[in-house]
Parts: structure tokens; C-alpha cells; sequence
């Protein structure tokens, strides 16, 4: 079995996604929707998953949850900056009109240059020839558009929009929480739910939606110690300082030597590594690169991503920003966001670790995807990642064979109900079926099983199986069960 | 300890749950927003737990997850016929401008009409004196709004519109998702998700919001049979039927007896009872009643509501309702909504369980509210409801006790991340704070610990203790160890 890392990659994993139900176009009925992606049964068992993985991280980390709306009123974006700041500057063909982001054009022509305002954009298009990627015609026309999905005057609650963002419900809320945490820093509140971009040109699937899923944290330090806890992870991690070569360090060599610049920052880029590795993101193709400064969004002064190899390309998953939003909603809401400490009273910094659920969804399927010698395609996916824990089968429809195995499967249930049941088609497709969406053991029942109450376990990675007494499997489960530990497939005929 | 059923009931839920962070009105720094929730901490712990239970109950019924966004196009909600027909009737006072549904005035003048178009309104208060309830001028001002919020002509998206509902991101998949079902009938899907209502007069906190939080299921069968499984359950259900006595029955003598209209109808209203039941609804404070005729929603011709005891009133919190809105998407996509039966093709009916999670939230909190003899608060909530499964203290912050309690509480965490420790304040004082947020064991860690490895669980309802191994505890976990099962508690001083 070997490892996918060809261009065909994403083309196979959106085909599989759609084939089996992890997801596909919304509205496809009605001719669909640029930008958005509905998840299916198998896609909403791995992305809850995967949530489950983040949330559990962070309540270990004693991180306070909060679920605060995805409609939001003028206020509060007006003070973070984001109905002033949180624009495309777009540009359109005069001829075909094409409409993209000024910087997809330029950067087709060759140019290197990042556009903040419309006069930016419109100077350069004057002092230099950008054309248009479609038609040639040269480009001229030059304008902003809003990221927010706005909706005006609604009724009693005034002008309302839909969050680009989860951390903003977190920030304005920093004094109730702090409270509940009775006063104490640092303090990390955690958020995941949906986030919106009015995106020009939504693209690739899962990777540049109209509508996303969010797992963010907001963690508050004191803002010179920005201190979490000592590091004990000593995880080797791939990093690529702005303007230098990549390293390969643990957090705390790189905290030590001033490449990463805070105990907190390097704290939560080998969190943040030590959870993408769990949700089933691989090693050898994750890095942590820090922004250039002119990356940097309006809100940020410091910020590393978590980028997943797909394809040959680099993509964003995970951002680890340094910044300073309680500020701006202290001074434009008038309440107080200072914490008293031993040394007096301090607003805090903010160190944000913000996921893209979607993106980590695209990753883990596209790091997983593997090929047998066969052709055939087997989802390596973590175990308790995976959308089953379990399929049962019975090996023929008859002489009680598939009575015991719905028998099984029902109990299996109760305690665990991610367990799929098929008793259709040969058994070989039906292994062929769990593998390609990532099942990691098949459970069969066969003649043995009538007389002496034993079930064989097919291991999904190995193709190996071992026989074991049902009784065993429903007392203790799947997934971490001792008598179905991986080594027990290592010496068995495949 | 005696149930709570006064008034007040609510304001001490209300009161109780923002002192300590279940939930709590948005947006307060910049002045708030009428119908719009944040959860904090054990809010979203609370909430989470409740879906968990909703999803775990109905992937055991085999139902397949989907997750479909909440901006959807014109098109869809044109089919629906939401577009048209989801309006409420208002009227505004010409004198004080207050505004409110029409039937709020109508029915505060001891009028019962329902007004589905704005002539019927019209008509109704030129033929009868309707007086504003504020001021006591004549109303005479109807109009309609859309219930839908709407985000008109978002460039290459057209108009969008926020979701009133989950259950049309199903409908618009049905023959994607009975694909991946192999073709089979009958077929569940269940969705949780947002949905959003412009109300006019959001009110009661959790009960009437502008975004809350559903879990749908859309129960597809055969139009003429609709069966979905034998009712095994024999739970005796409290039935209001529509122009009748209430009565007690179990779902299959309601079914036969035809006081429900069908299998399918009569098993998933006593599956909502026992859903219902394990997540905290009291069974005597817990009825399904049948909607009358002028009630029906647009798309629905027969609904039944769980209604929960709320201060004496009766709050719908899930509803049952017989739909047919596949054939709406039939007639507008033109794509085919039928499937191949033995019988012919035939295109399915709905029967749709839609619960609302706030309101169950609410009731959850409500009906778990006690009072101790001492007048101490008490949240007697399922254990596997909980915000926090257990609380680990030490005795004293001394001699050696808050390591054993750091490591034990680290050590129970690693399984269960819902654990709480806390060292601060005496030890009543900490029973106190956990009682009052339903955590169901406290574990502390006295001067015997020390000596010989054993800890104290103090059971949250009975106050009585018993002490046994933390090995035992590390081991089995807390929720489902026969050796802290609840009968152990009993024969404990208290």
C-alpha cells in the first residue's frame, strides 16, 4: 500500500466524497450554489469527529465553550475593524466581465503586489498592464466589495451581518467569562460554528466556501508575559520563519531561541500540531509557516498558519494569530475589558489558534487516501476519526448466520452507535466498501460463529483478520479494546 | 427536596443560568439584541449533551446525518411555497407605534381568530373593535412580514434567504441521500443545525428566538402504508387528541385504536417520549397534543406536539408533522422525487420529528430545578446530561491532598474531559456550586486518601456519600460503574 501524493489526489477524493456520501454541491436540484457544500452522512460523522477531537483538547486545557450568534449587529463589527477593513479589492473585465480579486489577476501578469484599497489597486492598473485572464482585454475597473454578508435595516434589530469570524461573540463577552472564571488569567474560550464570507470567487470544494465551519480559541494572557504553561511537548515541528530557512525544532527550542515569539504562540503551534496529528492530518506533510507582513490581516501582528501538503500545494488549516481586539471594543463600547492582577490592572493579548473544519475535513481525507496493490482505495483514517467504528456482516444470508450477526450488530449498537450492518454482495466488496470509506474493522460472522460463539476481526490497514468471542466485543467495545490490539493482526495470514 | 412548579420557576432558571453560565442575553455591551442567546460554559456543555442524546437515538433507527447550509436561494423556499405563505400577520398602533402579530392584539380583546392573509385581517378589525393593548387606540394599521430574514441580490448568488428550518436542505437531497440508501424505503435523515425567524417580538430568553437551534428528522414512507417498525415501546403516552378528552395510551393502542393516524406517526411520537424523558423532561409535567385544523403550518396536514409544563403553561418543544413536500420540489425542479417499490413508483410521504433545542434547553433546566430542605438549589439532571460528570476536590489545600486531587483529576480527565476541580472555599461550599449546575458525583480527596488510596463520591440528589478505591474510579470511569451504582448511596448517612 502506498501513499497518493499525485495531482490526482483531490480529484479522486471529491469523486469518492460524492460517490459515498462525505459530501457534494448544495443545490444541485436547482442548479446549485457557488460556495457552498453539503456535508452527507459519512462527511458529518468524520467532521463531528473532528470537532470532537479539537473540543476535547481544549476542555483538557480547561478552555471555558461558548455558542454566541452567527447574526451579528453593526456595532460590533464597526468596532473590530471588519465593516471598515474587511473588503476584497476586486477588479472586472470591461469586455468579458470577468470578475475576480484584483490579486488573481496581477498575479497571473506576474506581479507580487497585495492590495488594501480600491486606490492601491487602481494606481497600479494605471502604471502598469494587467490583463485579463480570460479575454486579454486590459484591466481598468477597480472596486471593493464587502467579505461580510450584510443585511440591512432589519426591523428592530437595525442593520445585521452574518460573522465572518467566531472570535468577534467571544471578545465582547470577555468580562461575563472572565468572571465564571473567577477572575484568573490566562484564560482560553473556545467556539466552533459557522462562519460566512460573501467569497468573489469560491473555489476547490471544501477549501474556499460561502459558508464554512469554525473551530477557534481565544486565549488571554498577560500582554507582556504572554505565558500559557511550560511545554511539555517535545514534538519535533516544521518551521518557516518570515525571511529565513525552515527549521525543525520542538516549541520550546524555537520558543527559547526567538524564532517563535512567545511561551503562549509556541504553546499552541504544538497543541495545534499534536491535535491536526490525531484527527489523521500526516507529519511529513504539515508545516507551520509565519505570515510576511503584508499578510497579515488588519486585526493581526503576528501570525503562523498550520499548512497541509495537498496536491504539491501548501494550503492553510490552522492560524495562530497574535491579537489586541479587546482594546477596540473597550474604547467604542466603553466597558471596561482590564483584569486585575498582582501588578495592577492590565487589558489582556489575545493568542488565537482558529481552525477551518472544512479544510482539516479535505486534508484527513486527502493524507488518508490509499491505494492497495490491487487498485483498490482504503481510507487510513485514525479509528476514532473514522464516520464507522465497526461493520458487521454476516458471511452468507442463511442457516442463522445473518440472525447472529444483526444479534451482534444490535448490541454493538447500544453502546456505540457509529456501527454500519450489510449482508449484501459478496463478502470481499464488502470489505472493499469499509475500506474505501475508512472503517477499520470488519466484523464477521461465519459457520465457526453458529457453533462456538467467535467472530472473526478483518483489520482494515493490514487486511488481516483474527478470530475473537463475540462476547468480548460487545463487553468491551472497538476502540481501545486490549483483546483486538493492532499487534494481534501483525502475524496473521492477509 | 420538593419539585419546583411556582411561578418563579422561570426567573430562577433565568436568574441561575447567567449567574453561572448556561446561557445569557448577546450582545449586552453594545446595548443587546431582543431574541438573540449566547451559551456560556455548561450551556453549551448542557446543549451539546441534548443533541448527542437526539443523534445517538435516531443513528440507532438507522437514519442518516446530513448537514446542508443555512443560506439557501429563492428557488428552494419559492417551491416550499415559504416564500409566499411564511408571513405573520401585524399590525402596528397608529397612536404608539407598538407592533405586534395581529392575533397578540385579537386574542388580548378575548377574540380566538387565526389571520393567515393580511384581507382576512383587515376585515376582520374593520368589522370588530380591536384596541391597542399599550394605549387603547383602535387598531386599523395590518400588514405582512416576511418571517424569513432575506439578504436580496448577493452578486453572482442572487437572492438568499436564512433557513426557517432544516428539513428543505433533505427534501432538495432526497434522491442523493435514497441513492446512498440503496433505494430503500423506509428512510430517516436527521439534521441538527441553526435555523432563523425575524419575529416580531422575540421573547421568554430561550423560548421565542430570532436564531436557535433545531434537530429535524424527515421520516420518508410509503404514502399510503406509512409504516416505519413495529412499536415496541409500551410507555404510556398522555394524548390530547384534536376535539377530545385527553387520554393515556401506549403509541400502539392509540395507533389501533386510530386516535393516531398512523404507525409511522405513533412510533416516532413515543420515540420523542423517550428521547425527551432521558434528557430530563418530566414524565407528569410532559403531554403530545394534536394541532388543530386552523394551526397547521402551510405545509402540514397533520401535527402533533410533545408539549412540556412550563409554570403552568404548556410550550411546544418538539413537534410531529405529516408532510408532503416532496412533491412541491417534484412539480419546481422537475427532477425526479420518486422511488421503485414492488408496488410501482411511487414518491414517499413525510413524517417529520422537528425539535426545538433551546425550548428543550429551557424545559430540561425547568424540570430539573429543586429546592433542599436548607433552601440550597439543586439541578437534579441526568448524569449523562450534565454540563460536568463529576467534580474532584481536595478536603484541605494541605498536607499533600491537592497533589493526590491534581492527580487524580488529571488522571479521570484523560477519559472524560467533563470533569471540574476545585480547591477554593469550603468543602459545603463546593458541594453547594456543583449541586446548583447538576454536576451528579463530587470525589473528594481526604486525610484517608493519603493513607490508603480510597476517596469519598458524594451521590448530588441523596447528599450521601460512599467512600471506594480511586483506582476504581481511573479504571471504570464515573457514569455506568456498577461500583458507585445509585443503590449504594442509599443505605449512606447523609
Amino acid at each position: 500500500m502506498t501513499a497518493e501524493k499525485t495531482e490526482s489526489t483531490y480529484e479522486k477524493v471529491v469523486e469518492l466524497a460524492k460517490r459515498r456520501g462525505f459530501f457534494w454541491p448544495s443545490f444541485s436540484i436547482y442548479g446549485g450554489e457557488a460556495g457552498f457544500y453539503d456535508y452527507g452522512p459519512l462527511g458529518v460523522m468524520l467532521k463531528d469527529n473532528i470537532i470532537r477531537i479539537w473540543k476535547e483538547a481544549y476542555l483538557r486545557e480547561n478552555a471555558l465553550l461558548i455558542d454566541t450568534p452567527v447574526l451579528v449587529p453593526r456595532a460590533v463589527f464597526q468596532a473590530s475593524g471588519h465593516v471598515d477593513k474587511f473588503l476584497d479589492i476586486a477588479a472586472e473585465c470591461d469586455k468579458c466581465h470577468l470578475r475576480q480579486k484584483l490579486e488573481t489577476f496581477t498575479k497571473s501578469a506576474g506581479y507580487e503586489e497585495v492590495f488594501d484599497t480600491v486606490e492601491s489597486g487602481l494606481s497600479f492598473v494605471r502604471d502598469n498592464v494587467v490583463k485579463c485572464t480570460n479575454c486579454g482585454t486590459r484591466i481598468t475597473r477597480v472596486y471593493d466589495v464587502r467579505q461580510m454578508f450584510f443585511l440591512p435595516d432589519q426591523g428592530s434589530s437595525g442593520d445585521l451581518f452574518l460573522r465572518p469570524e467566531t472570535a468577534q461573540g467571544i471578545f465582547i463577552n470577555f468580562k461575563i467569562l472572565n468572571n465564571l472564571f473567577r477572575g484568573k488569567l490566562p484564560m482560553a474560550v473556545a467556539q466552533t460554528g459557522k462562519g460566512f464570507r460573501n467569497e468573489i470567487a469560491p473555489r476547490q470544494s471544501l477549501i474556499r466556501m460561502r459558508e464554512f465551519n469554525m473551530c477557534e480559541v481565544e486565549v488571554f494572557v498577560h500582554p507582556e508575559k504572554k505565558f500559557w504553561a511550560e511545554i511539555e511537548y517535545e514534538d519535533d515541528i516544521t518551521i518557516c520563519p518570515r525571511s529565513s530557512q525552515p527549521v525543525t525544532l520542538n516549541a520550546r527550542e524555537a520558543v527559547n531561541s526567538g524564532i517563535i515569539s512567545s511561551n503562549a504562540m509556541g504553546y499552541f503551534i504544538t497543541l495545534t500540531q499534536q491535535i491536526l496529528l490525531k484527527m489523521g492530518i500526516s507529519r511529513d506533510r504539515l508545516r507551520f509557516r509565519q505570515h510576511e507582513k503584508n499578510e497579515l490581516a488588519h486585526y493581526s501582528f503576528d501570525s503562523w498558519d498550520a499548512e497541509a501538503e495537498l496536491d504539491g500545494n501548501w494550503i492553510e488549516i490552522t492560524g495562530i494569530a497574535d491579537r489586541n481586539d479587546l482594546r477596540n471594543h473597550e474604547k467604542t463600547s466603553g466597558e471596561s475589558m482590564s483584569v486585575s492582577t498582582e501588578e495592577g490592572d492590565i487589558v489582556p493579548s489575545v493568542i488565537e489558534p482558529a481552525s477551518g473544519v472544512d479544510r482539516i475535513v479535505l486534508s484527513v481525507l486527502m493524507h488518508s487516501l490509499k491505494t492497495r496493490e490491487n487498485g483498490y482505495t482504503v481510507l487510513s483514517l485514525p479509528p476514532d476519526v473514522a464516520p464507522y467504528h465497526a461493520a458487521v456482516f454476516p458471511l452468507m444470508k442463511k442457516n442463522g448466520m445473518d440472525q447472529l450477526a444483526r444479534k451482534i450488530f444490535r448490541s454493538l449498537s447500544l453502546n456505540d452507535p457509529c456501527v454500519f450492518y450489510d449482508e449484501s454482495g459478496s463478502i470481499g466488496k464488502r470489505y472493499a466498501r469499509q475500506d474505501e470509506v475508512g472503517t477499520p474493522y470488519c466484523i464477521t460472522i461465519d459457520g465457526a460463529s453458529l457453533e462456538d460463539g467467535t467472530v472473526t476481526i478483518r483489520e482494515r490497514d493490514s487486511a488481516k483478520q483474527i478470530r475473537i468471542a463475540a462476547e468480548e466485543l460487545i463487553n468491551h467495545g472497538l476502540i481501545g479494546n486490549p483483546s483486538i490490539s493492532l499487534d494481534k493482526f501483525k502475524n496473521q495470514p492477509s
